[in-house]
């Protein structure tokens, strides 16, 4: 059965939340939003699109790096206000830290510990 | 290392997005918020404690059925806006639906298409 179902941006003022997923390695590399021309610019293009909050655009991840998200799959929530999406992630790091994921920090004790090594140097790609 | 780092509730208004991910599938199960109060209860308990928006009140997941989720890791993004939660999922169902998670529609052509099916029956679990 295929069936119809409208996303909700509604709930958060436009925005619909983005996780972002390695589609070979199931790591969870980022969170984003999207808001509507978002969303239909990632359905036409293949490629993900956001919208930057700070910046108050559309933002083509990895559009002047290269490093961009190529759509694998595509999955909505139950409640229709969430997508995943399933990515190849060219370069290999979602990051602008340089890390493959921006969840490179894991919970220990009562601080975080940095997790893995970036595979990348933020200055050479984005430079100072 | 451990570094400090303070957790961003104020870019959505006092409400951190928390990612839930199965911590030995790596399947994401859903999106949920957590407000200041929720996040210092998960810590406290060891089980997923959430901001339940459309309800306007803490929301213990799974503290009526027994299907609690407990917190195996937590991860930070790289602006702190975000967590990971990595879960086992008691009942091995997240969503209300009785679907292990609550991403169990996949785009397909113009639609979505179910995957998978529940592996409990709602009615049983919340009554009619």
């Amino acid at each position: 059965m295929n069936e119809k179902a409208e996303l909700n941006f509604e709930k958060m003022g436009g925005l619909l939340p983005a996780i972002v997923q390695d589609g070979a390695t199931g790591e969870v590399l980022m969170l984003a939003f999207m808001n509507r021309e978002a969303w239909e610019l990632t359905l036409a293009t293949g490629e993900a699109h956001y919208y930057s909050r700070t910046r108050d655009q559309i933002w083509h991840k990895g559009g002047t790096s290269g490093n961009v998200q190529r759509v694998l799959e595509i999955y909505l929530d139950c409640d229709q206000d969430t997508v995943l999406l399933k990515v190849e992630q060219v370069g290999g790091a979602a990051c602008h830290t340089g890390h493959r994921s921006c969840f490179h920090r894991r919970r220990q004790g009562e601080g975080w510990q940095v997790v893995g090594a970036p595979i990348f140097d933020p200055k050479e790609v984005y430079g100072k």
